[in-house]
């Protein structure tokens, strides 16, 4: 049971997005727009950085929910995103990706542990300033959803067919809608 | 120097608002709704808990700029600010606050570290669970915030002065105004 009186059948950022609607439409935005709009970084590439910092927070419901997002992007390669966040160094993704993920691993620490050594690795493989930005806003965001998540003490399912399963819907529809659709399923909606 | 391109003369997260305006939005109307909405909490609690978080994560922008707008909303009393960063258990202010800023804490290190007993003795000294909701998100959203303004390398102006003389505009017309200001000055606004 969450730490605050939430709905019980909605889980992690869910039930706590129904509770507060006015807070959950700046944080779905600007979850959209660092993991869906539009970018040179993929999306999946996006999702595989959320799941990382997630990871290393040791969030089980936002690595999950991202994990397989980012799956469902990379031709539900799950293997990929285990080895993302077990070993970024040496798992298959592109050299301007392990150096933008090694930035979000510094960043889920703290700030101040990125050094210009890191961002200039970063640019030499290609990195745009606009990639840098990116990256490390989605990592520092997820340092807030990640603590959100569980600082409230929610629960989240642990079948991991469930998030499979919703993956190729939020892929799709994005999150801002997801909880829009809740909302007006409980009168609270536009 | 920041670690990408922008504008020189705009110290800590204003220099990348302005060089990303679509994140700026729901980052601005979060802080917006967070520290200046409708809240049972006054305006300068919310700021001390912002003030707080950052100074644990060492963001000497982000708790330079709250801790001026925190002390503007509480007559002035930058001693008080002070009191709350170094030793909030003994600071001049309510058990409640006392209990909410003992919750923030955690969240600083990890949602995990937030237990059943520091909910109970929140509530126990009148916090509601909106309360409690909005401390954890503040919290989280510094987290954030200070990992974004850090991690990005920028720069803040050690002249406490012109924190202090910005504090009122920013507690008169809020957060996401000010970028707002800066953006069509650039050309770039509505």
């Amino acid at each position: 049971m969450a730490h605050i009186q939430v709905r019980e059948d909605l889980p992690g950022i869910r039930g706590l997005m129904v509770f507060r609607p006015e807070t959950a439409e700046p944080l779905n935005q600007l979850a959209d727009l660092l993991l869906r709009g539009p970018n040179t970084l993929s999306p999946g590439e996006r999702e595989l950085i959320a799941t990382f910092v997630s990871s290393r927070n040791d969030c089980f419901f936002c690595q999950t929910v991202h994990g397989a997002v980012a799956a469902y992007h990379l031709d539900n390669n799950e293997q990929l995103v285990r080895d993302v966040k077990t070993d970024p160094e040496h798992a298959a993704v592109s050299d301007k990706l392990k150096a933008l993920l090694a930035v979000a691993g510094k960043v889920q620490c703290s700030g101040k542990e990125v050094t210009t050594e890191d961002i200039s690795r970063a640019r030499e493989r290609g990195a745009t300033d606009m990639e840098i930005h990116d990256t490390v806003l989605i990592a520092a965001a997820f340092c807030m959803f990640n603590r959100y998540v569980d600082g409230l003490g929610t629960w989240a399912p642990t079948d991991l067919d469930i998030y499979r399963q919703r993956a190729p819907i939020t892929a799709r529809d994005g999150y801002a809608n997801s909880i829009q659709r809740i909302l007006a399923d409980n009168g609270q909606g536009d």
